[in-house]
């Protein structure tokens, strides 16, 4: 079908939010098809080895603050080996199209005229979210969400729209932009008593979830001591959490006493 | 581990878009275990035969326009099964907690006292715009996207506050409120040229994608006689299409001589 005795060519995978029972099937196939597998942080690298038996494995993760390889660097690799005769999987967390520079990638590969497909992922933007109880739509509740990156702050006019709009807020890589996106809602008339989840490392042996109201959650995510990699919710249908976790369930004990739904 | 010979339990499992390379590992799994499956319209229940060959499969779906079972029935189905001991997979189309009633489904659990959980699925909202070549972020053209049900109208506040934001604009079950949706946005702001994409089928045979502008986009539809079940993409990441459909490129060009991202 593939690799070293056919054409060279690439899938971008979604690896999902990190446990094997959240990859997809076809992600699955692929990775045991690959011939070079190269893999991101945040994708699920630890099963490559079972996964991947056969493949040449590469990291090219990409640390807060380490840019061992940059993402042209990334295309480059990716093009040189599947021109060599190369099945390329390129792994990622979450899911390709969502804010996981995928549409470069694919524009990359079809430039060079390698063929690419790309495999839609388990989004953590829904699925850490999900593993706290936390449904980003619910009847009565909210019949929207909106994805963004945290990565950058948001500008006034994005903040005032996403406040007007009244939806859930998701947004991925926010932890170090924490107090400027809050202090940015608020301004923009966001009610100091939305309640806003924080869920670490979702997914895995060590999630964590801090939850408080928006006025509130800057000393608590201080208090916790929340790092990267963790996924913010922000809406009413954090008031619907539950994980089992007794830490969060008395923080969401407070939350609740703030309104019912 | 569960079913007939243990205690009665539900799994939620986000089936994905209709494919099965698209449905995750976890999901599949569930369903080799269950009992019971009761499963949408829009779940990929085709592979139910092999995929559950052992279980009592259960059509709860509803057509538009007919209810054969209504939401309450079917918690009380679900509930009644688990209770008589069977692992009764609740199998959607796409994710449970995107505008799937799964947050409902899972409180009818908890108040019912049946263990419940939820497997994640790939979203039809990012996969189907996918399966057309449309990343949904984008870098220097969008950073952020917001999936909305188009199964009621939108508000005046909801549609400037979306117009405002500037991302991009997915709507879930659009097809029939399309007129109304492109004259709301139109409204309140909209440029005229915002391309947008209706993907009908997604991930099936039958796929189809139709791509104009805002204001061209009603006639186009009508034109292509577009009918749900249907993902509506708006926004300028709507450039990226490719999908290999000689009449989709051919609506394509026109949509890139607008602007060229």
């Amino acid at each position: 079908m593939s690799g070293r005795h056919g054409a060279g060519r690439v899938t971008l995978v979604g690896g999902g939010p990190g446990s094997e029972e959240l990859m997809t099937v076809g992600g699955v196939r692929a990775l045991a098809d690959a011939d070079v597998v190269l893999y991101d942080r945040l994708a699920p690298h630890t099963l490559l080895p079972r996964l991947s038996p056969g493949a040449l494995l590469i990291d090219v993760g990409k640390k807060p603050g380490h840019h061992p390889i940059s993402q042209h660097g990334i295309e480059l690799l990716m093009i040189d080996h599947a021109r060599s005769g190369a099945h390329v999987v390129r792994l990622k967390g979450g899911d390709p199209y969502v804010l996981g520079r995928g549409g470069e990638e694919v524009l990359a590969c079809r430039a060079a005229g390698i063929p690419v497909t790309v495999l839609s992922g388990v989004t953590s933007a829904i699925a850490v979210p999900a593993a706290a109880g936390i449904p980003l739509t619910h009847r009565g509740v909210s019949h929207m969400f909106t994805v963004v990156s945290g990565h950058d702050p948001l500008s006034d006019d994005e903040l005032r729209h996403l406040v007007g709009l009244g939806g859930t807020i998701v947004v991925l890589m926010g932890v170090s932009t924490l107090p400027q996106l809050v202090a940015g809602l608020r301004r923009h008339g966001m009610t100091a008593t939305i309640p806003i989840a924080i869920i670490e490392r979702g997914h895995s042996d060590e999630q964590k979830t801090t939850i408080s109201d928006i006025d509130g959650i800057v000393d608590a995510a201080a208090l916790a001591g929340v790092g990267a990699p963790a996924v913010l919710v922000i809406g009413e249908v954090v008031r619907l959490a539950h994980d089992g976790n007794d830490e969060a369930d008395r923080i969401l004990r407070r939350a609740e006493s703030l309104t019912e739904i």
